[in-house]
Parts: C-alpha cells; sequence; structure tokens
C-alpha cells in the first residue's frame, strides 16, 4: 500500500424529511467537487415547530483523496 | 437583534418503532407546554429482546424561548 | 413496548459525610415532586478546611417518566 | 456545614452586543424565578450577518439551591 | 434487587441499506452467542461511491448478562 | 521489562447496597475466568424506588495479561 | 423548508487587543469569500509576554451556505 | 469580592481499603505545604490480585489560594 | 530548533468585573515566579448574587519554559 | 456490498522498545486467534526508571470480522 | 503584535511503514498549496493484514495563515 | 498495600526529530527534581517550516511519588 493522503471537511446536511436525507444531501454536494470515500456523523440537530419537526440537520466529516 | 433568553432541557423519547419515532415522541411532549424551537440528539440507545430491538430511546436537548 | 417520555434534571446533592449521603440527598429531593427512576453521577467534588473533606458535593443526572 | 441540594439548568443567552451581556441576560431571567448562585460557561457561538456578528449566544448551566 | 454483572462489547453493523439495518445486524449476530439486552450508539459513519452512500457502519457497545 | 499484551473488557457490576460492592461484584466474576490485574471505573448510575436508590450499577474497564 | 447543505471551517483570530476582537477578525477574514452564517466558539488561547496578554487566539468554527 | 487566584494540581491518593480514604489521602498530603479549599474527582481506578481490590487509586484536582 | 521542555499548570483567576481580568489576575500572578508565555482557556464559571454575575471565574493552563 | 459485522476489543501492547513495537505486539497477539483488519490508537503512557522511559504502553481498539 | 488571521484544515496521512511518515506525507501535501506553520495530531489508526501494520493513517489538524 | 500519593504535572517535550525524543526531553527534565515512575500523552503538536517538520510538541502528564 503507497503513501496517500485524504482531507476531511465538514459538512451539515439539511433536510425536511429525515436524517438520512440529509446525510444524502451533504454528500451529493460534497461529490459534486471531490471523490468522497466516506462519512462520519458527528452531530445531529433539528428545527421544531408547532411541536413537528420540520428540518433535520447533519454534521458529517467527509473524506476524499487528494494526494497521490 | 435584540436580547432574548432560551432553556435547554433533556428528553427521553422512547419508541418500539424507530429513532425516528422516539425523538418525534419527545418533542410532541415537550410541545405541550413550551414552545420547542429546537432539538439536538445527545444520544441513542435501545432495549434488546430475543435479538430483536424491542425499544428505541434517544436523548435529546430541547430548546424553547422563555424570555423577553 | 409502548410509547413513553422521560426527562433528565442535573441535581447537586451535597453532604457532610459521604458521597452515598451526597447522592441519597439529591434523589430524595428530587423524588418529592417526580417518581424518579434512574440517576448517572456525572461529577464528584467536594469542600476542603484544615486538610479535610468537610462536604461532598455529587453532581448528578436524575431520570423521570413525564409520559404518557 | 448541612446537608442542601442544588439545581442546575441550561439557559441560553442572547445579545446583540457581546459575550457578557448575553451572560447577563440568562442569569438576570434565571433569577427571576430561581435564587441562582453560579454559572458555568458550557459553549458560545453567534449569529453573522454580512461579516459582522449580529448576535451573541451563551449556553450556560445555572445553578440554584432548591433544599433543604 | 440482587446482585447482577454485565458486559459490554463493541460490534460494529454494517448494511447497504440504512442506519437501522445496521444496529439490526450488529445485534442479531451478538445475539446468536449472548442473551443481549441493551445496545448504545457510539459513532456513525459510512463508505461513500460516487456521491452515494454505499455502506452504513454503526458502532455500538452491546450489553448482556454474564452473571450470576 | 520484556513485552507483553494486556486486555480491557468493559464490565458492569451491579449491587443493592453500594458502589463499592458493585466493582467488588464485577472484578470477583471477572476474575473466575481471567487473572484481573486492574480496573477503571468509567460511569457510575443506579435504579431508584419511591425516593431510594435500590441498585447501583458500575461501568468498569478491567485489566488483565493475555500474552507472552 | 427545502433541503440545503452548509460548510463549517476553523478559523483562528488572532488579536492584541481582546477575544472580542479575535472573534471578528476571523469572521471578517472568512467573510471576503463566503457568506457567513454563524459562529461557534472551539478554543481560546493566548500569548503571554513579561506577565501581559500580548496575543488573544480564539479557534472558531464558521459556518456558512454552500449549496442549494 | 475581590480579585484573586488560585491554583489547581493533580493528585492520586492511594488506599488499600476504600474510595474515600484514597481521597483523603492525597487531600491530606496537599494540606500540609497548600491550603486547600476544594477537589474534583478526574478519575478513579485501582489495582486487583486474586480477585481483591487491593488498591483504590483516585486521580483528584486540588485547588488552593495563591494570591492575593 | 534545540531541545527544550516547557510545563503547564493550571491556574484560577478570579474578578468582580470580568472574564478579562480574570485571565490578567491569574498570569500576573503566574509571571511572578515563572516566564509565562502563553495560555489555554479551560473553563469560565461565576458567582452570582441576587441576579447579578458578582465574580468571574476562569480556569487557565498557563505554559511556561522550564529547560533548557 | 452486502451485510457484515465487525467487532473491536481493547488491547495494550508493551514494549521496552517503541510505540511502535508495543503496537505491533498487541496487533500479532490479536491475530493469533482473529483476522485482525484495523486498529485505532486510544492512549499512549509508559513506565519511567531512573529518568528513563523503560516501558511503553499502547491502548489499541483492535478491529476484526466476526459475521457474515 | 497585529491582528491575523489562520486555518486549521483536517488532513489524514498515509502511510506503509511509521506514524512518523504518515504526519510527513500530510504536510508535505498541504504544504504545496499553502504556508503550513504547525499541525496537531487527532487521531492514530492504520490498517492490518495477516497480523502485519500495513497502513499507517494519522489524522492531522494542519495550520496555516490566511489573513492579513 | 499501603497508602501512598502521587502527583501528576503537565510537561511539553520538544524536539527537532522526534516524538520519542521530545518525550524522553521532557521525562529527563521532569527527574532531574523528582521520582518520575510513569507518563500519559495528552497531545502532539508540531511546528512546519517549509514544509518540514522542524519541531516536535509532546505534553505529557508525568506521575511521581509524593507521600508517604
Amino acid at each position: 500500500m503507497p503513501n496517500s493522503v485524504y482531507k476531511k471537511v465538514d459538512f451539515v446536511g439539511v433536510s425536511p424529511n429525515s436524517i438520512s436525507e440529509a446525510i444524502n444531501n451533504a454528500i451529493a454536494h460534497a461529490a459534486t467537487t471531490e471523490k468522497v470515500t466516506w462519512f462520519e456523523v458527528v452531530e445531529m440537530r433539528g428545527h421544531v415547530e408547532e411541536g413537528k419537526v420540520t428540518q433535520y440537520q447533519v454534521i458529517l466529516k467527509v473524506g476524499f483523496r487528494v494526494g497521490p
């Protein structure tokens, strides 16, 4: 296994529907510019209105290869 | 943006069906007495019987405005 | 197992005699208004005078059922 | 030193002007209903608009005596 | 309530479909040899290919009774 | 000092009487199969009924030598 | 509330005068290229010479919207 | 309340008998040279021989006034 | 850059007026005996009377060179 | 990618010579009974005699596949 | 000391040979585009095959000046 | 095993060459005044110039016996 270098960047995915969709939104966005190979969930939170969750917010670390 | 004060209270939502339902149960309860505006997931755990999850338990911090 | 909701509140029990008594003091107080079912020790500290512990302080999270 | 019991509650103080004012707002509010004797800063964050901080948010644990 | 002893072991459940299925896989495996009674989620991460999550990985602590 | 390898396993000792007895129960059990040489307290919690602690639960990491 | 994606980046603001100015410096810089909407204080430290603080260093997570 | 300065130092109290005695040993030692006013428990561990705890080790932060 | 060794000591600065003054008090004291070169804020807390902060307490790690 | 399950176990590798050798010792031992595929360093410590490190101790989480 | 702003980015250095080389690989890569001035080790892990470490992975925070 | 008391002090070892040498430097210094018996690595960081690590900095807790 040769040398290599990866980068990890924090994204916050947001979805009105579910935790999964929030994760997918963040990864889909990150993948538009980088070749993402893994993610780690850092935190989950959300917005509430009139006793209902109206927004799921998932903070992720997203990892992708940057070198050689 | 004027001054204001919020309070955060720990709730544990419990559901036999899913993490999402456990979150919703906690928030629905909290919203019966307070105007909840956000939540943060602190911990997720559950009860197991005969190799099946029979109860999802999600510890949340629930935030709501208390003044002024 | 049906849905249910619990609340967790931070109490600090104080005793001149022991860690156990400090825990018991906090729980006995909490139980005067709520049906406490569990506790978690968060932190233990104390006051010292002339080289002797004169006060044990135990920070607890106390859990009790609030719904339904 | 006799037995006693304290409670700790999370408040979020908000101020457009400074961290200090955010702390003071939370404590002043808490003190309207409880005899607050100490606070601990848990987290500091804020809102930004057009490159300026428009809101300081300080999450505090506020402690007050509840028993005997 | 008599004395008893429990053990907690770290498992990583993996699923191509969802966080829930990853949790269930880990617990179903652990339950083949032990009488599991609870779990705690420690970490959630996953593998990504071409902008899609292809694997959910959930690290759990799984608890079961070992004595007396 | 030659090479050697140790293993650490999480046990939860439970006692109706005290934190100390809960620690001793976990260690006595672990020592039936392994040559335990140290422990670390990870967490302390308990069960409460009618305002009394009816069960102390202490989570320990227990260490023992496994190699050479 | 539709889907969206945010990014969080760590900045260290430095000021010879105060914690506030260190925060403002980091945010003003970040805002030259991104539409910053919030920050979180991660760590505060500083440099000392001859018994005086000559530099305040505040590590911040700065959040801004990157997607849709 | 005027200005003042305190120092916190880590001590490890050791006792063959109990957690309490380990705490007391550390504080009694620290108090031979400093006017200790509080302590915080950081960690509890111990040594085990033949299935019995033969040594309790409690890591404490001990606080005392050093200035004006 | 040659070898060298630094030491870090925990101080608690106290001030009736502000967080900054509490930091400065701790550093000024430490600098009377050591050549302090940096500090890290570990914790911020305070005392409250009649709804006003009467004492800011800042726990710092203070670093200074001890060798060679 | 199909379902699968991994287990993580804490080992402490010990070596009189280096951190690397301590890691290798723990992994070589674990690999005698399990098909280890990864490790995570949890903690590094050591024993000192007469101002020299005589033993490096590295606590690792070691991961291996246990299921299907 | 004038105002300035630094940025911290997470890199993962990978090497088949050693922790040091993994650190160096990450820093060498980061330094191709930024004037790196410091790093902090966040986590160390690795890949294992047939009882040997075949890959060291070191997660670093890398710091460099971005402003004025 | 009789009573005893240990003290833990934070040192930062610095070396231009390696993590090991940084650890050794801190311990050798501490051992000039105290009978050090163990150390724990708390943090590893370093200084970088022109894409090369020019200084390794290791923060250690160093333990030594102070009483009876």
